[in-house]
């Protein structure tokens, strides 16, 4: 590029984009000790990848759909994958959905970023979790939604807090326009919402009129019992927006989720499609091998990762033991830490980086600054042998940090 | 679903959102007479895809990389991909730009999606050109921008009339934020800017600064001598926004397209991702398949399309012949046609439909309800031999919209 009289774009910014945003999440830095062990993103694992698989889908795809796999499609997305998705939700849980109900997206944050352009004005409330999954956050705040929290506990969402946040809101003339729930192995707390609280988020929603927004990302990754049933198989009264995705159980490099809602609020959210529809080529692959493979395939990955849930756990109490408190995932990739409270959080973070081992600070989950004392492990990526040596690490680490 | 109590979600809508839009581009109606011949959209010629390579890159990439093509990768896109980008445009059109200069999308009109979000605010005022590009149209409309149109002819944009658009909105307060423009075989007017044009395009928005998005959509698809340097190649400002796409030199059902701009821009650009990027699968099956055969591929797409372009000409001369004047494209998949007046716009869509061919109406393409007595014809799709009957259907709807 030529670099003479080059204008300064800046003045011509969007207000959106006017804000500096901290920097994107970057690569953990290592310290000068061994190459880190990674606990800080939700990778899934790279062993469990279908790789043959996936060759022999392309070919048969291509083979027999190619003309259709190459060209452009409808903008909701291919009705082969979408007879997928329905088979699954009604034979796991018996959810009548049908291709009005639903869309595929580039993604689950794809999938939240068409629900806030059909539904947030510039300043709108929405209500998060607290903490909340910080890909979530990012959309929201770029959007210019004003995302109030709602303390998490063992039993997901507190509602009580909930009831009086939004009573507040509501008088206040701030009445939110959704509330966004993780209720399944929570991202980034770990914990589940129970069946009680989920009725009663519905009630608060249906009384006050206020969509609420599932994000079920890790549902099929469940290693104890089911959890309760979702919200939108609850709901009476048409007001939940749930969000699911290929990423966890087939692959995230194939950028396929969804969306499965009221009809009215999907054709909504189709307007703000730019990309006229997500990849034939790609969704058509997922739905031929999906439609070969996939629930053998989440068997397996449910062995893959209880194992390492369970790596995790123990070397926790095994290393870090009254250093800290953590919650107990019954699926999912996470686990949360709340630091004791002789520990400082930035000296933590030097020791870590010394010892070989990162996390996702607890600030990039809150819109307000807090969970600078907090942080999340992800056991999705590396092997149970290398979690384990992770959390003796971590363990060294927080010891350093104490003294 | 259930079906009782349910709540109407209308009143929660933005008010982005809360416009009814016009429906969607609907796949044209069937008449009563023969399967029609589809001039509609400009989707690439199914017969030369690359289907057999593509299956065999996926293999090749799988074998090679598969957990890093499965995996989560970088917003901007894969490098290799990139590469490929980088790499053709200094071979074929000597630009040096980096990695960070570029960014992988969707498709053109998500790379669009992204330059609105980043420069855009609500109601401010951006130039098209009058035809635009429909799709385009779209994206501006729905991100509550208002579109301004400049007259085509067949030098491309008017600069005159730009230049006294701009000093009024000037004047008004309202100075465009950009500039949007498809120099090269312009869809959907099939004309193509010249050079003088260009030079006075870049003269105009360095003097105002305002931003140009250079939608370059068809550039290698060229059937006589090459066009004039792109708008970005000439620009000395760094005030060009330039958008390339694999969907017409490879296939659109693998949703790849890009963005090259100042590197200011297109990471301002970046924070308005909401798919944490593009799919890793495709792109490094793309990357792949370009490394090898991009180059004589697009020879090979040369002579298919140019044939095509031929036998619509030639159709259009014989069947069509006075009854209304048309452009003639050197590259790309569109003719302009304008109606003599004396044909009825509302009845030529009916006879149309019973002859058993269809067209996009000119008012998909124009801000402001223009366009009645003009259409797009699309020579991508259909065989040589399928183009020269729609043009004899087209001749006699024509007749009979007169009589």
């Amino acid at each position: 590029m030529q670099d003479v009289d080059r204008l300064d774009l800046s003045e011509l910014f969007a207000g959106r984009a006017q804000q500096e945003w901290g920097a994107p999440l970057a690569p953990p830095r290592q310290g000068s000790g061994p190459p880190p062990i990674p606990f800080t993103y939700g990778l899934p694992d790279p062993g469990s990848f279908p790789y043959q698989d996936i060759i022999q889908a392309t070919a048969t795809v291509v083979n027999r759909e190619g003309p259709q796999a190459f060209q452009y499609g409808t903008t909701r997305g291919f009705d082969g994958l979408l007879d997928v998705i329905i088979s699954r939700l009604a034979g796991h849980e018996g959810i009548e959905a049908t291709r009005q109900n639903l869309m595929i997206t580039n993604g689950g944050l794809h999938a939240l970023d068409t629900v806030c352009h059909a539904f947030v004005n510039p300043g709108d409330t929405v209500i998060v979790e607290a903490p909340c999954f910080h890909g979530a956050l990012d959309v929201f705040l770029r959007l210019e939604a004003k995302p109030v929290a709602v303390a998490l506990d063992d039993g997901g969402m507190r509602i009580e807090e909930l009831a009086d946040k939004v009573a507040s809101l509501v008088e206040e003339g701030r009445k939110p326009k959704f509330i966004y729930t993780v209720p399944n192995f929570h991202n980034p707390g770990g914990v589940t919402m129970t069946l009680d609280r989920r009725l009663a988020l519905l009630g608060l929603a249906a009384e006050h009129k206020i969509v609420i927004v599932e994000d079920d990302a890790y549902r099929e990754l469940c290693y104890e019992d089911d959890p309760p049933p979702s919200l939108y198989a609850l709901d009476r009264h048409g007001l939940v927006i749930r969000l699911g995705t290929f990423s966890k159980i087939l692959a995230p490099g194939m950028r396929l989720a969804w969306a499965l809602g009221p009809e009215k609020a999907i054709s909504k959210m189709l307007l703000f499609r730019f990309d006229t529809g997500t990849s034939q080529f790609g969704s058509r692959v997922a739905a031929e091998y999906c439609r070969e493979h996939i629930e053998d395939h989440i068997v397996d990955l449910v062995k893959v990762y209880r194992e390492k849930r369970d790596a995790m756990l123990h070397g926790l109490e095994e290393h870090v033991g009254s250093l800290a408190r953590w919650t107990r995932p019954q699926g999912g990739f996470y686990v949360w830490v709340d630091l004791s409270e002789k520990i400082d959080s930035d000296r933590l973070l030097e020791c870590a980086r010394e010892e070989g081992v990162n996390y996702l600070r607890g600030t990039a989950c809150f819109p307000d600054g807090r969970g600078r004392n907090s942080f999340r492990l992800s056991f999705s990526f590396p092997t149970a042998d290398e979690i384990v040596e992770g959390t003796r690490r971590l363990g060294q680490a927080m010891r350093a940090a104490k003294s």
